[in-house]
């Protein structure tokens, strides 16, 4: 019994201003390659199909062609539970009536004790989906007091293992936060301060338990307890992070092994550091320069427009630190001050936008203003 | 064979921000009240399920648990297409998936072209499809110079057409504005102008045409190309409509015959005219008092607060209109001016106020005042 094992695909995601949409089509068109070169029981995705409840018409186009290739010419199963992005309403409506063509939508505690049955060739193995939800859902939907998500996903997988059929293995699919995961700048916090975490052992009854949510492939606790990570990455903090979907391979003795599969996005997402000079002369030869960059410039002198200037080399950056202009900071002085003193910085923008330095005069006509506005500052302060 | 063509559900709808959910579920029971006593091969709706294009979470609920009951339990199909406050790739993502349950979600052209085929005592029925369009997407969609509504969706039925099957029955469902019916206050206009018609006659090889759009039960040019009418009402424009829905019986010789089936609201939706004393003492003995009424006061006098009198008679009361403050406007001052002077006017307040009438040297300052600013006003003028 083989499956293959997706979360996190936040179709939709703007990434600085940039729709992601058409990187993400390439990704899922990989997904369907590999379905299509390989017998493949079913596709799991858990939770966090969209990046947010009311998703961009084109997100819904794209989810849409490729369910009806997976499900309808490719005759692969989905599962899919809805993660802390999706609209759990909004994304359920109809999933009764597509249950027939082997799409199955899980956003609702109730399709959660129903489990998707599939046949294989270790014979039936039930998947069950928990949609991500938080302890006030469960506290009113079971009129149970349950105070945290730990408590909460405790009761939640306790609910489940009473349906347990001895004849079956069971798959779990879980949008939550594990215990001691790795976390990546582009999650959601589920809730402040460390209440969202879940123990991995309330899920240690199930053969495989399939989990959404953070973005870094990797497992918790057990080995069958695993986070496929994300579709692609989705914040420059993922830059290396390998991201794909898990093989899950499962024997009628519970036994599974998890193999990673690389899924490659058109574009990476990456951090490029140095001095612009540098960085542009580097951009300019590199194989990868329209890959999404965020350049850290080491420049301690002021630039003009220098995105427009890294354009030229890296068609693609969307952001832009200077950790260098902000070095030696004067604490003393109880506020944020330049390293730089005012008339060398305007010294620096002078240069660049006349391309010709300060004359003496106007070097002192400037250094004038400048001390008087200093000045005023200073008894204002 | 029967088939049953409702329009215009809006689910959601909120009507002088009240909600109208609750009516809305009330009249659905209706309906599944009849079908569960009736035979009947299918459920048309022909557009405007919801009230916007993201639709309340409720709203999606309500409509979920509809098409469960309906096609799952009951297995009557339903077929529907988006209208003009539908948002059509919203409402038809899965829709391929759910055709096997009996629900046909119709939103694109391409949809529109491969009919649902119900069987049924005449033999097979075809049911196309016309989701609402405007003239810009057909003619994106089919490269063709459609410049109207009514040129659009001639070349539209023409497509359906070349598909025809000389076996089958035809039904055509479209969401447009037939040239010539009667419009209610409550349908949003498709463009301005009247360009928005469509002549009936483009319809006419159909056998039966299953319209939405207006709100109103009528037929068009043929006793075979109709409108079923909303759901319920939703202005007050349509307080003596009937609403409900068309009971289509259909023979093998294409001949049908349509008959209205009344669905009823739990409040209707009325107005209701008089002098405010008048209008609270039927109110106070009104069997239907907890309508939702519009009242028009025909009072010429100022009153307090008569919003809060009138809902201890009607507790739903919506929306006033005193036309009687209005008459005598004063037009050769060019500009309007209330029958009633100013000092009347404040005499009625404080009387209502205050319960007792203004002593001869209140009334002779408030005079004052209101001549100081009348001078004022009019020297501004």
């Amino acid at each position: 019994m083989k499956f293959l094992h997706t979360s996190d695909w936040h179709l939709g995601r703007q990434f600085h201003n940039v729709s992601l949409l058409e990187d993400q089509r390439a990704v899922l068109e990989q997904i369907i390659a590999y379905l299509q070169e390989n017998t493949i029981d079913a596709l799991v995705i858990a939770g966090d199909i969209y990046d947010r409840s009311v998703p961009p018409t084109a997100a819904i186009d794209l989810m849409n062609e490729f369910v009806s290739r997976v499900c309808g010419e490719l005759h692969v199963p989905i599962i899919l539970i809805s993660g802390n992005h999706d609209g759990a309403q909004r994304l359920g409506f109809g999933s009764e009536q597509m249950k027939p063509s082997g799409l199955h939508i899980l956003t609702s505690f109730n399709a959660m004790l129903s489990p998707v049955i599939i046949q294989s060739d270790i014979g039936e193995v039930a998947f069950y989906g928990m949609p991500y939800n938080d302890p006030e859902q469960v506290r009113h939907h079971y009129q149970v007091a349950v105070s945290s998500h730990d408590e909460a996903h405790q009761y939640l997988a306790e609910q489940i293992e009473q349906t347990f059929d001895s004849n079956r293995n069971n798959v779990l699919i879980s949008h939550c936060f594990v215990d001691g995961a790795m976390e990546s700048d582009s999650e959601r916090p589920l809730s402040i301060g460390g209440s969202d975490r879940v123990n991995h052992e309330h899920f240690a009854g199930f053969d495989y338990v399939a989990l959404g949510h953070l973005h870094q492939p990797q497992k918790k606790g057990q080995e069958y307890i695993r986070y496929s990570g994300s579709l692609m990455k989705y914040s420059f903090s993922e830059q290396h992070q390998k991201k794909g979907m898990t093989l899950v391979e499962l024997d009628q003795q519970g036994f599974c092994s998890a193999t990673h599969i690389d899924l490659k996005a058109p574009h990476e997402m990456r951090i490029v550091e140095g001095l612009l000079e540098d960085v542009i002369a580097n951009g300019k030869v590199d194989p990868n320069n329209h890959d999404y960059v965020l350049v850290r410039l080491l420049d301690k002198h002021a630039i003009l427009d220098p995105m427009e200037k890294l354009r030229h080399a890296y068609p693609n950056v969307l952001h832009l630190e200077k950790p260098g202009m902000l070095i030696g900071v004067d604490q003393e002085m109880g506020k944020a001050r330049l390293a730089r003193g005012e008339l060398d910085m305007f010294k620096d923008f002078f240069l660049e936008a006349k391309q010709e330095p300060l004359t003496t005069e106007q070097e002192e006509a400037m250094s004038r203003i400048i001390n008087q506005l200093t000045h005023r500052d200073e008894a204002d302060a």
